[in-house]
């Protein structure tokens, strides 16, 4: 069997790019980062647990994709440019196959995005992977959840629900043919953080979130810290290739609640539509405008008519869920 | 039961006070921190997990303590002063007294060292802690491990072993008596990290590692980093005071490779025995000189006499253990 430090090594352990940002990496006490002057350290952490939140026996490639992408998806939110990386990994047995998968997917994406792995831990338990990601954003450039204004148009990145549709096809909620499954399951295991977007959104966007319990959920986070709430048109939801097929009251449920999309949500002035839609262009990711933020409390749904729609949305908690 | 966020809000959030280097804490997608100008960050991550790392059933308090502690001795090893930490925290259920006493036990140690908890995750799981701290050091001031110089002595904050007396108490590899087994649990439980000695090192130490699995493997890897060896005198080891009743080769062995004591193992030049007296006497615990760095490589162990102690010594390693 590995030693920690040879597991390090072998599949953790590279050459440092940024040197300028980076001053060590993996192998001391603690890395050192050196963010840019009159940047702001954005910082994010996020665990994910077998059996929670990915299926026993996982890919373990996609699964390391899977990793960053969450936590990088954090980073995109804040409108933060991807730095660093730290990971810590408990691991029931060390197998060489296992490893070297997950660390290349993992890998392959933190390359992608030019974010260094620059520190962590391993230990014996049972399977569970932390992350902690670090990004760089001009000081007052981040876009918080506090930040909505009344007025505001309300917006979502990509397309929503087919996430939930895989996992409900995992789950037997529901029948779909495997093409449907198989296409779905790629927005479940493989999610991509909308890193170029937030980027591109800085100075635009007021507010923004990454949809990773679900719209209704998170957007409700949103409202509550800008103390507002807001309408939303449900038919303008901008929903799945998959989930397009199954029936409206399923297309609603899932892309009003389905999580594990990491699209991102955010508001901005009516003013900054030519200027939302340039900025997703030039992210290569459609934007799609839900809503709009109000003074009076609550989250309403309306459909095409302007009905309301009545509903028992509530998006994912850990320990709500059995 | 809780959910997620009530359990954030009620045990983890407070109010920030160190306003100008956290512009936002626990709440957003990411905490932003600014670091002082001219400051590098230095980052560390430990993930502690049940029955590895803690007993089954440990002490919340003094487990919320620990978790900290461990990642604070990490920033004192670098000589870097503690800024903030994230948490996260995989529960297998919410216990409201547990979460209560373990979140006290984190945030009095945290206070302590004016270190801000500003952000983190929670998820249903076995019982695993993951901790990411945050420090500050000026650029180039950092006490790496691959700085001894050849003619280093070598030193150690403290004292050595009684945390693994602890550990062979409870194993029973050993029998001590009541009174014993609970003052050298202190020292397992709740170890104090040695951050105000890193501090007061800075610009006198050369290298430095806090010594989490044993003297024997830490400062190895201070000699392996720096390219370099060193003669070991063991008859000078800083003995626990619990230990010290014990037979002579039960003192060597656990204080040359019983881990969990968390000092500093550092060195410096010869020039700077004063200085280094006078930084431990400013920091109020006590250093001894144990050995010196040498061009030869390897760790040789001698006796006050200078005699050759034959030895198969290794530190902890969490996946070769069993």
């Amino acid at each position: 069997m590995l030693s920690e430090f040879d597991l390090i090594a072998t599949y953790f352990t590279r050459s440092i790019r940024c040197s300028e940002r980076i001053a060590l990496g993996v192998g001391d006490d603690c890395a050192l980062l050196s963010p840019s002057p009159g940047m702001q350290l954005a910082i994010s952490t996020d665990m994910l647990v077998e059996g929670r939140h990915f299926f026993p026996g996982a890919n373990p490639y996609t699964l390391g994709h899977k990793c960053l992408a969450v936590n990088l998806s954090d980073l995109a939110a804040m409108g933060a440019k991807p730095l660093a990386f730290t990971l810590a990994l408990a691991l029931p047995v060390t197998e060489h196959d296992w490893l070297q998968a997950f660390s290349q997917g993992m890998l392959a994406l933190a390359d992608e995005h030019e974010c260094e792995l620059i520190g962590g831990d391993t230990t014996k338990g049972p399977l569970n992977i932390c992350i902690t990601v670090f990004g760089e954003v001009p000081l007052g450039a981040a876009l918080r959840r506090d930040a909505a204004k009344e007025g505001d148009d309300i917006w979502v990145s990509g397309t929503l629900g087919d996430a939930r549709l895989a996992l409900a096809g995992y789950r037997k909620e529901c029948r779909i043919d495997e093409a449907t499954l198989h296409a779905a399951s790629k927005r479940l295991h493989a999610p991509t953080p909308r890193v170029a977007l937030g980027l591109a959104l800085r100075g635009i966007a007021h507010a923004a979130i990454d949809i990773s319990d679900g719209l209704f959920g998170d957007l409700r986070h949103i409202l509550e810290r800008s103390r507002l709430g807001a309408r939303l048109d449900v038919d303008a939801l901008p929903v799945g290739a998959m989930l397009a097929h199954q029936p409206q009251s399923m297309q609603r449920n899932f892309a009003l609640t389905g999580g594990d999309d990491y699209e991102l949500c955010f508001t901005a002035a009516p003013e900054q539509r030519e200027a939302v839609l340039a900025a997703a262009r030039a992210a290569t990711v459609p934007a799609t405008r839900i809503g709009s933020v109000e003074v009076a409390p609550g989250l309403r749904l309306l459909d095409r008519q302007g009905h309301a729609i009545e509903s028992e949305f509530a998006s994912f908690d850990h320990f709500l869920s059995p």
